[in-house]
Order: C-alpha cells, then sequence, then structure tokens
C-alpha cells in the first residue's frame, strides 16, 4: 500500500536534551511538501559532529532533534516540483546542498551552497519554516537538513544526491560525509600533486581517507601524526607510509616533521578539530610554498593563532567543508568511483549493528577502534 | 682613476644604537670578494623597515649597522666569478635575492630564495661571514643584504637586478621594495581577477601600489580602508573607487565591509602591519572563496588569530614577501612596465631630500602625507 502523502509513523532515535541517552521513539513523519523529497533510510553511519551536537557544545544545536547525517536509502515520496529524483530511487542525502542557482553554486570557486542554509541551520524546512518530524504533534528538530537516525526523514530536493541503484546501501552511505571530506581535502581543497610530501593529523576515517586521496594523488611520502600508535599498522593500508607520535618527542611536533622533512611538508591536513594542532599543522609546512588544510572542527568559541610570518614567509591556510565536493553532482560519481574499485568504502566500516543500539554504537564511535559504525534502520 | 681593487671611503649613514639619531659617517667599503658585487648608491628610499629595525623592535636587529633597501645605482666593480654585471652597469639592489639554483628558485612555487639568507640574516657576507663596512676597523654590519644608506655599498650578485640603463635611478629605486611588493600581492600572490571586488587596509605606499594592481587587474570595486580621511583624494588617482573610515563605523570593519559588499570581498590586503587588522582583512572576505593577503609586517612576537570556521567556510589567509616577485628576473621587467608607462612609480615620490638629511626624512615618512621619500646620495 502506498504511503505517499500519508504521514508515516516509524521508528527514529530522537535527541531529548544534550548529553542524554538518544530514545528510540514512535515519530511521526508529514509527507514531503513542495520541493521536498522522503527518503526512508537503510544505512546510517554515525560521526562525530553528531556526537558534537548532542554532546550540547553546539551553539547552534537545537532540542529535541533527530540526529544523522551520512546515511543512504531509497526516495518514498516526492512533493510538487520535485523533477530529478522519483520514488524508488536510491540516495544518499547530502548535508551541504547544492540548489545550481544561487551565487555560491554559480561562482564556480565553492560548494558551499546557500539555498536552504537558512532553514537546515534552524532545525526547519524553508518551505514553511516548520519540522516535517512530531511525536503526538510535537514538532522535533531538524538536523544538519538530514536527520538520518530515523526510518524515514524528508529533505530538501537540493539536498538528494542519485546514485546507482547497485550500488550496496550498507557501504556507500559513508559517501555522505567522512570519505568524501578526506579525499575532497586532498583533490579539491589542497590539490595535492604527485611527489609532495604530506602530514595528516588524526588517523580516524577523515584522516585516512586524506591518506587514501594523497596515495592516489601520488604523493611520494604521507606522513600520519597520531598519539594512539595502535592506529599505525591500520594506516599503512590506507596509504600512510611513515608514522610519528608527538608522544614520542620533547620537540613540538611541527619542528619534529620540520626535521624529518629537510624544512617542512607541502601539505598538511588538520583532521582532529583541536586548535593548538592546527597551529602546528600549519607550522610544519615548508617555507615559501607549504598548504595546511583544516578539515577537523573545533569546539565553539575556540581559535587559531600563529604569526603572521608563517604566512608572510609564503604557507597558506585553508579550510574545507566536504571536501570541496559539489553534493549532488559528485557523491554520485564518487560511488561509480567505488563501483569500479577505485576508493576505498568497505575498509572504513568496522562495525555493524541496528538502530536500536545507537548508544551502544556512540559508545564504540569514541573508541580508537572504530572507524565508521554502519546501522541498519530497517527490521 | 679606478676604484677597483681598492678601500673606498664614503659617506654613510650608520645606525650606532637603536633608537639614536642616525649618523652621517666617513666608512670604509672594502672591495667585493667572490661573488660579490659593490655599487655606487644613486638614490635611496626610506621605508617602514628600516625604521622598524631602526627602533629596536627588530629582534633579528644588529648595530651598528648600515640600513636601507630600495635604492638604484651603478656597479663600480664586481668580485671573482661574477657575470651577470659588469662596472658601469645601472642595477637595482634586492634584499630578497635570487639564486636560481637552490630548492626555492627552482620549486617555480616562491620567490624566497634561500642561498644568501643565512649571511644577510647575521648582517655579514656569505663568503667570509664578515662585513664589508668598517670605520677605522670596527665592522659595520649590513642590514637585509643591501645597506643603501650608504654611497657605495657591497652585495651578493644573486641580489643585484641589472636593468634598462635610461631608466630614471631617482624614480625607478622605489622598485625595490614597496611598489612591487603591492603590485605582487595582488598579481602574483591573490591572483585578482577581472571583476573582483577588493579591499585594501591602509594606503600609504604599498596599500597604493595593491589600489593600482588591482585597477589594473580589472577589479570592478576597490575599498581603500584607512584612519586618515585626508589619504582619500590621493588613493583615488591610485584605483581606490570607494573610502571606509573604520572610525565613522560603531560595527567591527569586517562587518561594515560584509554588508557594503554583500556578504564580503573577494580579496583583501592587509598593508599596515597591525594583527588585529589582519583579522578584519580575513573576515571582512566572502564565504566561500575570499582570499586575503597579509603584506604588512607585524611587531616581533605578534599573534593573528580568528576562528577556524572562517576557513572551513572556505576563505584563504595567505601571505607575501617582495609581493612574490623574483628579483632578479622580475624587477628589470618592472622598470620596462615604469618606462611604457605601465605603471606608476613618480606618483609615489613626494618628497627629495639628501643623505645629509636622512633624519628629518625619517620624521617626514612618519607623517601622514609622505609615500616615498627618496635621498639624493651622491654630492
Amino acid at each position: 500500500m502506498s504511503t505517499e502523502g500519508q504521514v508515516i509513523t516509524c521508528k527514529a532515535a530522537v535527541a531529548w536534551e544534550p548529553n542524554k541517552p538518544l530514545v528510540i521513539e514512535d515519530v511521526q513523519v508529514a509527507p514531503p511538501q513542495a520541493g521536498e523529497v522522503r527518503i526512508k533510510i537503510l544505512f546510517t553511519a554515525l560521526c562525530h559532529t553528531d556526537a558534537y551536537t548532542w554532546s550540547g557544545k553546539d551553539p547552534e544545536g537545537l532540542f529535541p532533534c533527530i540526529l544523522g547525517h551520512e546515511a543512504a536509502g531509497i526516495v518514498e515520496s516526492v512533493g510538487e516540483g520535485v523533477t530529478e529524483v522519483q520514488p524508488g530511487d536510491h540516495v544518499i542525502p547530502c548535508y551541504q546542498a547544492e540548489c545550481r542557482e544561487c551565487k555560491f553554486c554559480k561562482s564556480g570557486k565553492t560548494n558551499l551552497c546557500g539555498k536552504v542554509r537558512g532553514a537546515t541551520g534552524a532545525g526547519v524546512m524553508m518551505n514553511d519554516r516548520k519540522s516535517r518530524f512530531s511525536i503526538n504533534g510535537k514538532p522535533i528538530y531538524h538536523f544538519m537538513g538530514t536527520s538520518t537516525f530515523s526510518q524515514y526523514t524528508v529533505v530538501h530536493d537540493v539536498s538528494v544526491a542519485k546514485i546507482d541503484p547497485q550500488a550496496p546501501l550498507d557501504k556507500v552511505c559513508l559517501l555522505g560525509c567522512g570519505v568524501p571530506t578526506g579525499l575532497g581535502a586532498v583533490w579539491n581543497t589542497a590539490k595535492v600533486e604527485p611527489g609532495s610530501i604530506v602530514a595528516v593529523f588524526g588517523l580516524g576515517t577523515v584522516g585516512l581517507a586524506v591518506a587514501e586521496g594523497a596515495k592516489a594523488a601520488g604523493a611520494s611520502r604521507v606522513i600520519g601524526i597520531d598519539i594512539d600508535p595502535k592506529k599505525f599498522d591500520r594506516a599503512k593500508n590506507f596509504g600512510v607510509t611513515e608514522f610519528v607520535n608527538p608522544k614520542d618527542h620533547d620537540k613540538p611536533i611541527q619542528q619534529v616533521l620540520v626535521d624529518l622533512t629537510d624544512g617542512g611538508v607541502d601539505y598538511s591536513f588538520e583532521c582532529i578539530g583541536n586548535v593548538s594542532v592546527m597551529r602546528a599543522a600549519l607550522e610544519c609546512c615548508h617555507k615559501g610554498w607549504g598548504t595546511s588544510v583544516i578539515v577537523g572542527v573545533a569546539a565553539s568559541g575556540q581559535e587559531i593563532s600563529t604569526r603572521p610570518f608563517q604566512l608572510v614567509t609564503g604557507r597558506v591556510w585553508k579550510g574545507t567543508a566536504f571536501g570541496g565536493f559539489k553534493s549532488r553532482s559528485q557523491v554520485p560519481w564518487l560511488v561509480d568511483k567505488y563501483m569500479k574499485k577505485e576508493i576505498k568504502v568497505d575498509e572504513y566500516v568496522t562495525h555493524n549493528m541496528t538502530l536500536g543500539e545507537i548508544n551502544e554504537a556512540f559508545r564504540y564511535m569514541h573508541g580508537g577502534d572504530c572507524l565508521r559504525c554502519v546501522l541498519k534502520m530497517q527490521d
């Protein structure tokens, strides 16, 4: 029986309050309005950004909400005027929209579409500035325009990437956030050239994707920096050629790297979200040309700093969001690259669990062994 | 009578101690050794970097020394192995060397040649780690590898740009520092495109050269920011199209500029050396692509800071030294552009004085009316 046009009641993990366990609730999901798409989520992964907002430290965090932004599913129904996807299409919801019409999309210089940002930042849909989620009439906020910790979600049509229906959704859900962020930081933001020396700070999913991207770009050395030496063996499989543990050295880590590389690295990537490490990542770059890319998300209110001389002598400080990828255009391309075995995805999935186990899954995520935990969302 | 191979005794302005008046002394200038060039300085301009080291705030400053780094002259004699210039050549000494052999020169990514930096930073010549200047046997340190406040100076051959002998040396001496720094920040470091909106913080010589470079690059708006409204009329002649005085606004200047430009400027340039202004210059840039270039030199120990979110959302923070120009290769090209009237130089010369008036000249330089004061060095 078609659910089109009907309110769907399904299970979702609701964050009622900061830092309190998520609660699996029966949630009412309203039909998509004009320009909206309702998606049946089959698989979602957990990401540190979900945990950050959940923790209450995100000043933009709104409660109660349904978190989750790295997922894959199948279109259940579409609202008026939606032409690019239809029920049955396999899709990845994208927290970074791509409208192809705004100043940002038309600039050719950025992937930061501005069309729906005002609504998604406020936890609502653009059409009526309201949520499509409710429990017994009480609205529950959206999160990042995706809210994938629900069996059904409603997103803006500019936030939906239609992908190859042959792609395994329990794997390619990862192409909604962490893996593209790392690959794109290298390919789009830094534009690493063959022969480059690269430093990666933090060997979680994003850092490993940076290493993988750097290897694919022809980097001659990929130096992984992490305070957990257990991560090195795994990192080798993703392209890391050398490992440095800051705890093994008395000197500042930037000096250690400068000494190791005859003057500094060509490119560095901060994949942790620590402002002190961001400084080290800049300062380990080679004078004259070294470029440092901030990939990690720092806690609210924290600031980066350095001496301006670092920049005047030729270092460049940049950042990246979703790796600079245009979501609707390029996520399908990344799925195709995965299907052709040109990029890894399976290797990042270390845990498979179910929606009902989501609190336990977050505990795994904070452990050093976990890269990505993928939740099966449907029974 | 040839002076080749002889010690030359001539006048020079000696900085015996920080912050004490310069003293015109009879200085002995030794002949050039291997790889060195002795230059008869005809004209030198004053620059704020001279004043900074003179003030004692530069931790690398060495005393007694002979300051000066923006000059033009004629080769008097050359040391062994010098092939690219000969006595009689018209030249501009360049504080930024270009050896064409070191890792930096060969990189194709920077103008920051490293060959003689270790010596020039220590106030000596590379060959014997000694000074060529002395007074009654007491050595006087070199400064920036140029020391142009002397009627004769000795520099490394990799620091000499041979120029068109028709060029007026009392004008093109300015192509040794400030004007190329501003033009190159726009052309080489930022690579401003036609139609761009540009903000210039500080409307001294370097800031005006940024404006001129931006106009030449086709910028649609060039917004000049300065706390001295008297500077605006003059700035119009260099390409500034709008003027903003931070003192006229209660809001932070970055917010004023974002409001004026529908989201921020495409490129900004800090030409003052103030770390708070450097932050404002970054934060007035447009999300997604705005690039800020630090051109000014901050006081020692000061740091720049911002929220990393500024970079993660697509702004880029860079810096420039000598505008990214390769000195020996490109200063002659700039001279040629001046001779073809493609760039301004005369317009930056507001004062003409003599070596004997150098202390007074520095007082003029610190006044708002002065752009460049050029000293006639020979009687």
